[in-house]
Formats: structure tokens, sequence, C-alpha cells
């Protein structure tokens, strides 16, 4: 272990007051889903409508040793192990008999019982530490018949009083399905989600945000202000700045406002103005043409990886090769619209669209290079602009893996400490198919507040691989929500001018406006 | 500026002992070059063969008001701030009436006189930040007579007393032909140069290791620990990470002693073993499936970006390539070896070596995707072994512009600080042609000792384009040395087990385990 891991380990998260002792959840009326409310009732018949839980002082009461099983899903996010360490504690401080049991592996460890008991010593290495390595993680779906079955065997077996999913909008989803399952089959375990993932589009009124966005954003963030200082120093390149975050953009504007650079896309907003690609190109060669004609051959482009699908040429061009590739065809079968979206491609970037596809035939959105793409599209353009005076070095980077599995900031350290507490007790007190949550993070810990939300009251019906799916909703970027008005009425100043924001990197120790801020996207 | 550059800038570096008051530097006898005596001897007739310098007590004296001037020159390095501002307050400790110039954007602003005074204020906002953004930097180097006597110019109209030359080997090598230039001139001006570079190339005995390098290494260390954690948690990709550093492999070196990755590639080994591109592939493939076959389908692998050149067969093929291209012909005409070499090279990059050519013609050896070319033999290669059992699934990242402008550790700081100390005290003891150089940095600061370095004599005759010119010799990976000894010993362990180190993000107050450690391949 390096000094700073060691050092980590020691590291005691402040618990909020609402996680005192004797905490019981309780609810009053009942909720809804987001939409679709008939099919999604139909299909949660037990869990549908249960009420909204905030915590109350509750009796003491005998209570008894309970065992509970826990599971990453999907990809990593920094503060997992606090999520198990805060299970574990809450569990232990109930009762010192309480079992946590970790499935390894991710979901397909609890269809196949594997399984490892997580005791203190086990723990101790982990403790705000990043990584979901304690116990692994896997993107396994729980979804068929046999599946569920063979899940609700499992808890059965292993005498299982809950079970927390730790992970993203579908891994959520799939706590709820199980949760219905548990019910429906009558067996006792209780499934509860907590919200994880770096993308930032889990969220809704009472998550403000999900675990692991604020440590992979800063780590991010340094990197970009470290590019930025250098591109302000050496004045000779430009850099096209990929970063990770599936379709949203919430990590793209979170580090704007963490770094000011010269631009920031938006899916989102490309989106709404319906933007084509060649629209995006005009306006970074604007950019680059305005700066480099004041003597400024430098910048930094942040470009959110899920901006391709945002683009509705681009979105039917990928949709008619999927198409066309799985029916044997090729390129030359396009529509027309299709095909003139296609030759505006720069050529290696065509040819990978055609060749890079992934086990079922679809072409790999998130392969697609799109800093690369973008950064060939300014140079063809700047090369037709006689105005242009200035020169055109692009370097790409993407950062991504960089960020999901660092040490927790002790914002996610904390925020996940108290989500494993509130799961504790969510199972303690018996229920099922909930998320657990904490609100106003934007404030001191201590002042957090808690509750649990019924997974399916974030619930609407949308259409995977063909099929309408209950889902829960994703999050993104809302265009009228003040980070996105905050960064609207400031990029113009950005773009001319140098606002280069330096972060560097990640404090954990001394004064408290360097080691516990929140996400910025919160406290605008 | 963002809480962190605020805190950094009240940031005060320690002195070592040695730099008290009423310090001059004295020396004894006489130095020789490291290789071609006669030759340096005859290029430097006034410079040539001056002693080493220690600092000694001097007698208190009269000090007049000294004016002098500073430049970065070439790649960023963290600390560059700090050796102008530790030049600032020695200047000013001297005399109050001390003034300090800065060339604008490297050593073009000498030849142009483009000019800065730099005063308290505008230095305040520099101290311990990261980046060369105060006065920039440039490539330009000051080699035709045009340029010399344009700079001697320079200086006697700005009536200068000394210039310091913040750079690598290249740019000491210039700061020395500019001292003997000046002599012979009768100019006054001294020039002294301060070792800055981040691929750790400039060192010797009295040079541990230049300035940025801590900074470069650390931050790239966090990011590599932070994959090796998503690897590790993962367990689905082996990432291919390359490193800045030009043709030594000092970064590769420290990155790997910081984080120990499975497999790190060492350029000099690689030389002296007269490895083929073949026989590192199949080093590689035979790391991961070895792993592959214990179910260990993931990994970290480190490239310094300088290997290619290592590799006997790539340097001729390179070679060969560039005269053939500027003769106009093609790789038709490569001779039969290098004809091989050149169908051993997956297609994209055989083509990337014929396309991208720098100005003169020449292949861009810096451009070669060599993450990419590695990856692409090993999947190859596997695909031929059918005692392969694993999964292969490469990922790939380039770290370089990320840890040249970043705030400078404590090290980094602290280091620069002294060296700009030591610059203020050469210029006013009148001496010329001399390097900054702190030795003994495994120690605390305080005990840290200092000297003034002949740079004519770390020089030996190399042929540049075609000529035989004076330079500093280029410090490679001592194969011999402990810190590579110390990675030989051990990576065999690294390799089939996960020993990752995951050091975090540098830290900057607190617990000194945490915030003073030099580089380790300093301890070792």
């Amino acid at each position: 272990m390096t000094p700073l891991q060691k050092h980590r380990i020691k590291y005691q998260p402040t618990l909020p007051k609402a996680l005192g002792k004797n905490l019981v959840f309780k609810g009053n009326g009942s909720t809804s889903s987001l939409g679709n409310k008939k099919e999604i009732k139909e299909k949660f018949p037990k869990t549908f409508g249960r009420p909204l839980l905030h915590p109350s002082e509750g009796e003491p009461q005998l209570l008894k040793a309970l065992k509970v099983g826990v599971v990453f899903s999907g990809g990593q996010a920094a503060g997992g192990h606090n999520v198990i360490s805060g299970l574990f504690d809450a569990l232990k401080s109930l009762h010192r008999e309480c079992q946590l049991i970790g499935f390894l592996g991710g979901p397909s460890g609890i269809i196949d019982g594997k399984t490892l008991e997580l005791s203190e010593d086990l723990l101790a290495k982990y403790r705000n530490q990043g990584g979901f390595d304690l116990i692994g993680s896997g993107r396994t779906k729980i979804e068929t018949e046999e599946q569920l079955e063979k899940s609700i065997e499992v808890f059965k077996k292993l005498l299982l009083d809950g079970v927390v999913i730790i992970g993203g909008d579908d891994s959520n989803t799939n706590a709820a399905v199980l949760a219905e399952y548990a019910l429906s089959k009558g067996c006792k375990t209780k499934v509860i989600g907590v919200p994880k993932t770096i993308d930032g589009d889990l969220k809704n009124d009472f998550v403000d945000i999900s675990f692991g966005f604020h440590t992979a954003c800063n780590t991010y963030a340094e990197m970009i202000g470290n590019i930025a200082r250098d591109s302000s120093s050496a004045k000779k390149y430009t850099h096209f700045i990929k970063l990770m975050g599936r379709s949203a953009s919430h990590i793209a504007l979170e580090c704007a406002l963490l770094t000011q650079p010269n631009m920031t896309l938006i899916g989102e907003e490309i989106a709404e103005k319906k933007m084509t690609l060649k629209d995006v190109a005009t306006s970074l060669s604007d950019l680059i043409e305005k700066r480099g004609n004041q003597g400024k051959n430098y910048g930094v482009i942040l470009i959110p990886e899920g901006m391709i699908e945002f683009i509705p040429e681009m979105k039917t061009l990928i949709g008619e090769l999927n198409t066309l590739l799985s029916e044997g065809k090729d390129e030359k079968a396009l529509s027309l619209d299709a095909k003139k979206t296609f030759e505006f491609l720069p050529k290696d970037i065509a040819q990978q669209l055609l060749l890079d596809r992934d086990p079922h035939g679809n072409v790999q959105v998130s392969h697609i290079q799109t800093e690369m793409l973008l950064s060939t599209l300014v140079k063809e353009e700047l090369k037709k602009r006689s105005g242009f005076k200035g020169k055109f070095n692009p370097l790409h980077h993407f950062f991504g893996y960089e960020g999901r599995a660092a040490l927790p900031t002790n914002f996610d350290a904390t925020y996940c400490y108290s989500l494993g507490h509130i799961a504790a007790h969510l199972i303690q007190g018996g229920h099922t198919g909930y998320m657990s949550a904490v609100c106003h993070l934007s404030k001191p810990p201590s002042e957090w507040e808690i509750c649990a939300i019924p997974i399916t009251s974030l619930m609407n019906l949308e259409t995977r691989k063909g099929k309408e799916k209950p889902v829960i909703r994703k999050a993104l970027v809302d265009l009228k929500g003040a980070p996105y008005k905050f960064f609207e009425r400031n990029r113009i100043k950005w773009m001319e001018e140098d606002n280069y924001l330096f972060p560097g990197p990640i404090q954990f120790e001394g004064d408290s406006s360097l080691t516990d801020t929140p996400p910025k996207s919160l406290l605008i």
C-alpha cells in the first residue's frame, strides 16, 4: 500500500445527524411512476405505489441479527467500498451478530451463488479506497425468468434478509424487478438499490447526484486544468478532450464549470438545436478562427462521449447502418440523407463505422473517436477559410478509466458511507424495492438529509432492443437548470479570453475549501 | 483562481542551509569535458576547464544592484515559476534595487528583445504554480552567428549582468555557447543554465534529477494507479499506456517503481538486448497468455515514448524511409531487411510512417502510436497461439501534456526555488557558463547541498543533422543502476501477481510521508 492509501484508511466519514440512533424509516401516502403508470403498476403489482420514506425516531426494539448480501453492478465509481463499509458498520451497530455477504464479480455472482463473507479485517484494507476490487463487479443483468429464479434460490439458500445492489439506472431497475419477484415468490429477502454512476445521469428530486461523479469529474478536471495550463504556456496546440459519461453530458458540464475551457459541447443542446455535424464543426471552426486571428493558436475543447448520439443525422446514419449491416448489405444501400452524412465523414471514421461492430453486429458508437472526427472536420473547414490567419495543431485525449476507480474524495467517501448506512436501516425496517438516498448534498455532511425512494416511482416505459421495458428514466442535462444556465452565461467570455481554472489534484487533508467541496453543479 | 491555487501561493519553500547569508561560490582546479576534450576546448576557449564551484562563506561586500534576464526554453516542467521566484527573491535579498527581466516566448524573446519586467506583484500570482505562462516558452535555438550577435546586442542594450536559461540539455548547451560568445565579444553578461526537463535525461554526478520530473511522474502515476485499480476491478481490459519522455525511459521506470504494473518496457534494455519488434511483441504475448490462462484477462503495460527508436531494425527502417522519401522514392526501394520490418508492421502504422512527415520530410517518430502498434502485434500473435485460453481486450492511453504544467509538488517547488537562488548568487559572483545544481535531493531540503557545474564539463561531440556538434550528453537509464536493478529483481513478481500500487493524487499538506517524498529512483 502507498502512504496515501494507508492514510486514507484512517479517514472517518461524518454521518449526517439524521442517521442517529433508533432510526426507523416511515412514510405516508403513495407514489406513482414518472410515466406509464398503468403499465408500471401492472409490472410491479406488489411494490408499486409505496410511499417515499423519511427518517423518524423509532421505538427501541429487540433486534435480530440480519444477514445481508451486497453486489456491485456495472462500471466502477469511486466510493463503492465505502457503501459496503457503511453497510457493514450500520449492520454491526444494529446487532453484533449481523453478517454481510459479498456477491463476487457482479450480478452473475448472485445467479451463480458465488460469495465472500465480509469481515472487519477484510474490509479494513478497503475503507475509503477506490475501485470495486474487494468483490469485483460485472455487467450481467438479472432479467430472464431463469435468472430471477436462480437468484431467489440463492437468496433463500443463504437465508438473506436483504440484498443491496450498488449500480446505475439499469441496475436499480434490476433491484426493483428482483424486489417484486422475491415478494411474488414469498421470499423474505428485501432488495435495496444504491445510486452509483460517474455519468451523473441517475438523479431525481431526491438524488442530487449519484456517487462517483464527484471524484471522476475532479480527476478529469485536474488533467484538463493541467492541459489548459500547458496549452496557454506552449501556445501552439488545440486540445480536443473527450470525456467518458455515456449519453448525458453531465461530466462535460461539471468539468467545464471546474476548468472554464474555451468550448464545451453539450449533447443535449446539440439535440435541442437540431445541429448537424457540419454545424458543430462550423462553430468550432469559428472559435478557432477567431482566437487564431487574435494570435491565440491554442485552446481547450471538451467533448462528451455521447455527443455523437445527440446529432439527429448521425443517429439516423447509425440506425440505418445497423439495419443494413445486419442484413448483409453495405453503405451503398443507405438512404439519400444518410449517404450524405456518411460521405461528409472523414474516410477513416467512415471506415471505422463499417468495420468496428459489436457482437450483435451494431456500430460501436462509444468507439467512434469523436475528438478525432471533429478535429479532422475543423481542419478541412479552416483550409477553406481565407480569413483564417492562425495555425491549427490539434491534440487528442480521452479521459475515462482514470477517474472511475480513483481514491474517493472526502465528499464521495462520506456520501457513500451514508448510503450504506441507509440501506442497512431500510433492510432492518423490512422495506424492499427502495433506493437509498441522501439529499441537500451541497450542505455540510452533518446536515445532509436522508430518505428512501420507491424505485418504481422513478420509472417509465422505454424501448430497449425493440421491446417496451420499465426503466428508470435517465436524467439528461437540464437546459433550463442553473448549472447549464451559468455555463451559457459565461461561455462567450471563456471562448475569447483565457479564463482557465487549474483545480489541481484532489486534496484530502487541510483547509475544508480544498477537501470538502461538493460537485460545482450542486452549488450553482 | 481555484482554492488550491490560492493555497499554494502561500507555500514557503525551505531553503537548504547551504544557501545561507554571505554566500560565495568558490572552486579549485579545473574540469574537462565528458569526451572530445580537444574539440570542446577549441569550441569553448574562454569557458572550458573552469572549476566546479562549491559554496563557502564570503566576505561581506558592497553589492551593486544587478539586472538579470530570465528565459524558459522548451517544453513545460512543473516548478519553472519557482526558479523565477527564487531568482527574484535572491536578487532582492542581495540588493533591493536588483531588477529581473523576463524574455517572452522563449529564446526568440532574447533575439527579438521582447521583455517583461518582473515585479513582486506580478510574481505573486505565480509562486508555486504550474506552467510557464508568466513569460511563455519556445523552442527557438540561438545557434547562428546572426542569432548570437542579436542576443548579445540585446544583452548590452538592456545592460544585463546576467541571463538565466531554464531548459533541458540542448538549452543548457545553448547557455554555454552564449556564455562563450558573450566573453569573446567583451560582453559582461553572465549566462547561467538551470536543469529543466520532465524527461529526466539531464542528470550527472551533481544533478540528481532535473526539475519537473517528480511532478510529471507523480501525475502519471496517479493516473496509472487509477487505471490499474479499474483494471483489477473490471478484470477485462489490458491497458497499454504510453508515457512521454523522449528517448530515455526514465519516466517509464519511475512510474513503474511508483505503480508496479505488470510490464514496463525499458528502451535501453531493448537496445542492449538487441530485441526486434517481434521479440517485444512475443514477450508481451507471453505475459498476456500466462495471465489469461490463470483467468487474469487484464493488466497494465507501460511503454516509453522513445521505445521505438531503441529497436535497431526500426531505427534502420526509419532512417531508410527518411532518405527514400526525401529523394521522392517510396517504400518499394527499401533494403531487404528494412522491407521485412516494414511488412511486419500493421497496415495502418506502416501507412502512417509513409504519410505523417515533418516539415523536413522526416518520419515523425513521436507520432507513431507505439501503444496501438504493440497491441495490434500482440493480438495477431495471440491468435496464432492455440495454448491461449484467455481474452485480450486492449485499451490505449498516452500521458504527457497532463504532467508538464501541473502544480509542482513540494519537492519540485522547493528544488526550483533553490535553483533560482543559486543562479542569482552565481551571477553576483561573476560566474558564467555554469549550471545551477542541487545535490543529495533524497535528503530533507534543509540538508540539500548546492554547487555549480561548468556546462562544458558535461559535453561531448555528437552528430546532429549530419554535423558534429558539442552537446551535453543525454543520460539514459543506467542498466547497472539501483533503480533499474530494483525493477529487474521485482518484475517477475509484478507480472504474475497483481502488485499494483495506487499512489493517488499528489498531496500538498499533511503528513510529510505524503507530501515531501523525493523521486523513488533517488531513494532506491
